[in-house]
């Protein structure tokens, strides 16, 4: 497989390489050579016979061998002739790192389709235009114009930008953390960042994949594959350009769109993605997860040779949510005979500013054996007793001994550069401050307990998919593409919704006599393909108690909707029976369509809780129904539903189900764009739930 | 004054001094020495003759000349004997190291008593005792047994932790922070924060006053002193143990609510106190603050040679409510001329990857320059053209000619090592990454905008203070402390709240004949000293509409009342006309106490919005009118009460006013403990709001 050519390519040919130092074309080489790749290198250059001691060549044609991987770096016009000329060589692996495609003009943008297609022709693994390179350093690939490729290690990091990598590649140098793969993806022509998650997914020496992002190209394909991705290792995903300023300046820096935050936080939420919020929390937990094993569950004992970063410590565990361990008796008591009388062998346990590391030592080992601990952090305040050195080194110990994750928070500088250095070189997660361990412990519980979820179910209810067919036929042989009250009610009928029977009338007379057949009190609704927003055009009348009450309304609603919206095509009224008790609650649900990943089923409590709260959640079609029930008890109004202030509970599993033939209808018919039902009236627990009412908008 | 003595002593003893290298003795007097005081300094041990080179005193009484202040690292028990010599000898500042007073039992509380009375008599000034020392670099005055005293600066730290000194030392060291004072207060048995604020108001060095506690002894005086200070300088507190602290256990309604983290808020809020989450953002924001000048406004202007992090930092400043600052046309015109033709003139401004140090320099001058920006972030990538230490050093050059704050963020470690030393040398604040100096740069504008708030001004209504003494004057007499809703509405009535006219009626007949007189419909309540939650009880009715159903209604009340509460004292029932239009909200106001900071007025929307959704805020007493307007623009309720959804805006005049009534009441009578006005009805603007049911809680 070329993705294979592309990670670990045997011979690597540099088109474009340049006898300038400080050159693109130079210095690529340079990092190529000098990172120490073992196999053939081929400077590729019509006017030079030699660079840095290698002997170049015209072009690739003229390279004697094969070429497993050409690094481009000549100018944009000869682009593609170069990617023709790989095909017809055989070489399969291409970085691009010249710009001025997609990201520039109309010219450009031609010139990068022009490219998808020679590349698709001959099966070529791309990765940019315009990006800053790829470095392997357990193969000693450096074929980046960034800094060294660093010490091998366990996290694969995916950069939609080049100039962040020289930043991270430099922190990274510091703080000893290793790659598997560092990959800047540019333009994303072809590869992106599913290919990576693709081909990252069995490579042994990636235990988690990084990604700076600013947008995801093709959310459908992104979701199935890190579904599959994050049930064997995490994926820690920085997406950028979460506001509104920030989207504009991602816009204008990509040329892409990207998309709404709420998507990507269902779609990340749905495969177990984890999101970091800055680039320190993608180093912090990646490199937790990097290192270390994954928490069996989410009690933390905290150790510490000081009382107010020990405070601080617990104070950031739970604020996040995480358990600061209660020990067990066995526990405390062991610690109690090994602590100085003043220490504390409640979590967190302080062994005091004077504490040797031996008696560091002693305390942790106790604590990481204990039953009621499923993580360890230990803090260090450089004190004049503290010898971190040592402690880093049972720290060390520990962690060799035991399966549990233990993290270090020493906190300062030039004291602790030793002992730090003792942690990073034997991959125990440090952090500077409690803050930073804590997050970073969370997402790795968090993380663990995604991974213990039950297989995803997706359950088919036995629904009339033809009825449906024939009325979005029926409205697209009309040219119509909003689907007002009453053929929507048809279509969620046939998915076997609850709607209450109603009847049209076109005449008070009419709307009298159903209305006695139906039953009081009534509620009468315009009904109109012209009318979408009935309330507003004085198109509903609630609470209609006899049939003069009925008649009358009927007359006074044609007039006041006729004033409203002259020219409306009115098809007469709906008249429902009103159901109902004080229990029930008006929620909202529907879809809408994301352009990068598709219907995002939507579910709210209806009044404030949408309107003035924004109190919404998405969640990604297909559903199941342990993710319909996650995304109601994600919302505020969750405790309201489940009887909160004396009122009886209601029914949630009705809403659930709800959710699912959502889900199911608008995955079997893709031309739906968007659904709203709103209310849909739930009533006490076990009664169900009524649609109310409902509108439907296809793709147009 | 004695606190002078302590930060700029002409001499020092150390009472206590070791002649072995690694005691806290020895450390102490090595630390005075080594770091440069000036004056003499005088070892205080009987059994040496002298230690590091100086001579030796048996007992400060020997020594000859006069000693401003004694560093005490004795053992425990001398302590009190030596603070008496101190007395006789006139010198008048301690720090007293030694440990085992108010942390430990009995015994050590009782001596930390004994102490207190012996430092009072004598008027000495004393830090601790069972701290780490003080420091104070611009007096070369190293009295710790931390690390050395740094570099002279405009930050004063305050720590309740000692050990946390060590870190921050450490760290301040590597970032050429610098400081004012550095002081361990210890267990503040004598000088706590409000001391240190009062001593470091006028202290030409501080700039900035920053602190770690875990607790604040006297809220009040904080309060009052931290308002005087902060008009002068900022003071920002990391305030630990916000969590632990927080389940408080109350017996009223809002004092379930008012967990001890939210009077700190509240109190933090009202003197502009500036809140750091975790020791990180306490050095982030106190650098910022200690380096540059205040900004005007919000508008933030970024400068980036990369596009990734130039988005990063666009989120991380609107997430915080910062503007991104829209640049004015002729400044982008500017910036056009200038920047190459694929940078970016909109903010944030991309100079692109290769940028020199003087495309960077003419870039940031065009953009500071800006009316249309307040303050500047530099953000800079260490690429292979990158010119990190000629960057730094137009900042600084920048820095020096306008007065806008302008704030680093370089990203990266080894490569930017001599910019960042440029940028640290010269009092540039520096951010590793975009967050922080967001951050940094929110608090920065937050507090430049509390400097510009109008003056306080607390509006004394007229009321009639006489008869709610009398009332409470009864109830003490009575022995009683809960006052029920008849009594309580005669206060609220005294203190001119709208409180509709009722009547108690003792039998169903009399009941009757009142809501006769009254009109329909009414409400009945029942009265009972021993009845606080009316509702539970079955004593409330609503919405009798006609005599037949008072008199039923109150038959029934009593039957009901007595099985649910046996025994308890009836009064009767009190009868209330029903009031109101379908526009009227009812929100919750009143108080309860918080041990440190004393009475904390509470506003809350009723039903979900305090039960389910906990929005509710408090303020501290007393209130000016703006903030109890800040308060109820600072719930998510008050959108409702605007008018959202299409209701009529509500009075919120009327519930500003109530909450200053509220205020003057609690500052009148400090013998109310609570009080809880559950419902207060709030009609439509200009309708006013009526208070429908009270009750008052006196201190025990």
């Amino acid at each position: 497989m070329s993705f294979e050519k592309l990670l670990r390519p045997e011979s690597v040919a540099v088109v474009g390489a340049s006898t300038q130092p400080g050159k693109v074309g130079y210095e690529i080489l340079n990092n190529v050579i000098s990172d120490g790749f073992t196999g053939p290198v081929y400077p590729i250059n019509p006017g030079a016979a030699e660079i840095l001691g290698k002997k170049c060549y015209k072009s690739l044609t003229d390279v004697p061998g094969p070429v497993d991987l050409a690094v481009v770096v000549i100018k944009r016009g000869l682009v593609i002739p170069t990617l023709k000329e790989m095909g017809e060589k055989g070489t399969k692996a291409a970085i691009v790192i010249t710009a001025g495609f997609g990201e520039t003009g109309e010219e450009g943008k031609k010139l990068q389709a022009e490219m998808i297609e020679v590349v698709k022709k001959y099966g070529i693994t791309m990765v940019g235009p315009n990006c800053l390179g790829l470095l392997n350093p357990w193969h000693k690939l450096n074929a980046s114009f960034g800094g060294t490729a660093g010490v091998p290690g366990g996290i694969a990091l995916i950069s939609q930008s080049g100039a962040l990598l020289t930043s991270v590649q430099d922190i990274a140098a510091q703080e000893k953390l290793g790659w598997s793969v560092l990959a800047s993806i540019g333009n994303k022509a072809t590869l992106d960042e599913v290919n990576f998650l693709e081909g990252l997914k069995n490579d042994k020496n990636t235990k988690v994949i990084a990604a700076y992002l600013e947008n995801i190209t093709h959310g459908r394909d992104f979701i199935r594959e890190a579904e599959t991705v994050s049930k064997e290792k995490p994926i820690v995903i920085l997406k950028a350009g979460r506001t509104s300023s920030g989207a504009k300046a991602a816009s204008s820096h990509t040329g892409s769109l990207a998309g709404a935050d709420s998507a990507y936080m269902a779609a990340f939420d749905r495969v177990g993605v984890i999101r970091a919020d800055s680039i320190e929390q993608l180093f912090d937990i990646s490199m937790a997860f990097s290192y270390m094993p994954l928490p069996a569950g989410d009690r933390v004992a905290v150790v510490t040779n000081a009382g107010g970063p020990g405070i601080m410590m617990s104070d950031a565990l739970e604020m996040l949510g995480l358990k600061v361990a209660a020990l067990d008796k066995a526990t405390e008591d062991k610690l109690l005979a090994t602590l100085p009388a003043a220490g504390s062998a409640h979590n967190p346990v302080d062994v005091l500013g004077d504490a040797t590391s031996d008696m560091y030592g002693k305390a942790m080992d106790i604590i990481i054996e204990s039953p009621s601990v499923d993580s360890m952090i230990v803090v260090l305040t450089p004190q004049k007793m503290t010898d971190e050195d040592n402690v880093a080194l049972k720290i060390v110990e520990l962690s060799k001994k035991y399966n549990k994750p233990i993290f270090a928070c020493f906190m300062g500088a030039g004291s602790i550069v030793k002992g730090v250095g003792i942690l990073r070189d034997n991959k125990i997660p440090q952090y500077g401050v409690p803050e930073r361990a804590a997050k970073a412990m969370l997402e790795m519980v968090k993380y663990s307990n995604y991974r213990k979820r039950a297989a995803r179910v997706i359950k088919t209810f036995d629904v009339d998919k033809k009825k449906v067919a024939g009325i979005i036929a029926q409205y697209r042989a009309d040219g119509m593409n909003e689907i007002g009250e009453v053929d929507a009610k048809e279509i969620m009928r046939a998915y076997k919704f609850n709607v209450p029977g109603g009847k049209l009338a076109s005449t008070a007379k009419e709307a009298g006599q159903f209305t006695d057949e139906l039953g009081y009190p009534v509620v009468m609704k315009i009904s109109s393909p012209d009318i979408l927003h009935k309330s507003d055009s004085g198109g509903v009348k609630v609470g209609l108690a006899n049939r003069a009450e009925v008649e009358n309304a009927f007359e006074k609603m044609m007039v006041t909707v006729k004033e409203r919206v002259p020219g409306a095509d009115i098809k007469g009224v709906l008249l429902e029976k009103m159901i109902g008790s004080k229990d029930d609650r008006e929620v909202i649900v529907g879809m809408n369509k994301d352009p990068q990943f598709g219907p995002m089923i939507m579910f709210g409590l209806g009044g404030i809780f949408v309107e003035v709260l924004k109190d919404v959640c998405f969640g990604l079609a297909p559903l199941t129904e342990e993710e319909a029930m996650k995304m109601i008890q994600s919302t505020k109004a969750y405790k309201l539903l489940t009887g909160a202030r004396g009122s009886k509970p209601n029914d949630i599993g009705a809403i659930v189900e709800n959710l699912q033939r959502i889900s199911q209808l608008v995955t079997d018919f893709e031309e739906i764009a968007e659904i709203d039902i709103n209310p849909l009236k739930v009533g006490a627990e076990g009664a169900g739930a009524t649609l109310l009412d409902a509108r439907i908008i296809l793709t147009k």
